[in-house]
């Protein structure tokens, strides 16, 4: 039920906003009593912080594992980029979600949030940093800089890409990566 | 006071964002009536509107220009990311609201708003095209998905770009050109 309940909600707050959408909306969706929504969350702001907490999270650890499997800088940076955009397929909606409400998280949580999602873009920035010491990216880039025009490319396209339309994400994964690193390697 | 009305509930928007900021909120900011608010406008969802098309508007008219006088590809794209850009340090707060909020509008206005936004893209969409078709861009790229990434990159900047921080705005707009050139370029 706490899945279900975390499911539609996203499927209306993608669609409504929060603000929007009331804790009755939600239950009504699934056909449920507000007492099932109140035994697995305190609030609909509690609701809000597992769907972004559970994002996250599940971004950071295949991340983390990526940098530690991949040899080369731009292994690294295709392998994050592909993570992101491959994502779409199945979290398109919790992602629209994620990058609008997080305003509507208490101040801790959000902190908490921010905290996470800064560590996503410093380990990209890592990567940039390494390749641009070790060679591989061009030296004139700057690593903050460019992680954000990267997070730009992925981030954006949670908002506009449909993954049933004529290009799959993976098309579109080659494609960014492509461009990005045309973008970025020293040798052409 | 018509102007004094956008300019605070912009803030307002962003800081509370659209739906929980009340009427009341905007002229309390402004120490005026209700009466004043809705002698400018209908609603708020009016007010909304206005933002949005004053801001779609001018994009679209400096882009034309733009367009119609540069004479290279590149000059044309460099000048349009350039545009997007240096408006952070004047637009930041209303290209906030812009890309948030656009759901709240009636479907009517949204979908003006939407044909409008199309409108700017596809002009983007043209340039990568005859670059491509004249050599200057690179024969591989898809013209429609890497206007998307070029807005990605762009449209990203307005959430997390501090015009007053590190950076100026020319410098963020002179890096950018210059990775999306590397990216598109057809001769390096």
């Amino acid at each position: 039920m706490k899945n279900e309940l975390i499911k539609h909600s996203i499927d209306l707050f993608v669609e409504k906003g929060y603000s929007a959408t009331s804790i009755k909306d939600i239950v009504d969706t699934l056909g449920v009593t507000k007492g099932s929504f109140y035994y697995h969350f305190t609030s609909k702001e509690e609701l809000l912080m597992d769907i972004h907490l559970q994002y996250i999270d599940e971004l950071l650890s295949r991340q983390k594992r990526i940098v530690e499997t991949e040899k080369t800088s731009r292994d690294k940076l295709v392998k994050i980029v592909e993570l992101v955009i491959r994502d779409i397929e199945k979290q398109g909606p919790i992602g629209r979600v994620y990058y609008r409400e997080i305003r509507h998280l208490t101040p801790e949580n959000a902190a908490i949030i921010r905290q996470k999602r800064g560590e996503f873009r410093d380990n990209i920035e890592q990567v940039m940093a390494e390749g641009i010491e070790n060679g591989e990216f061009r030296k004139e880039l700057q690593p903050k800089m460019i992680t954000f025009a990267i997070l730009g490319i992925t981030n954006w396209s949670y908002q506009w890409f449909n993954p049933q339309g004529e290009l799959s994400v993976g098309e579109l994964a080659d494609m960014y990566t492509d461009f990005i690193l045309n973008g970025v390697l020293a040798e052409k």
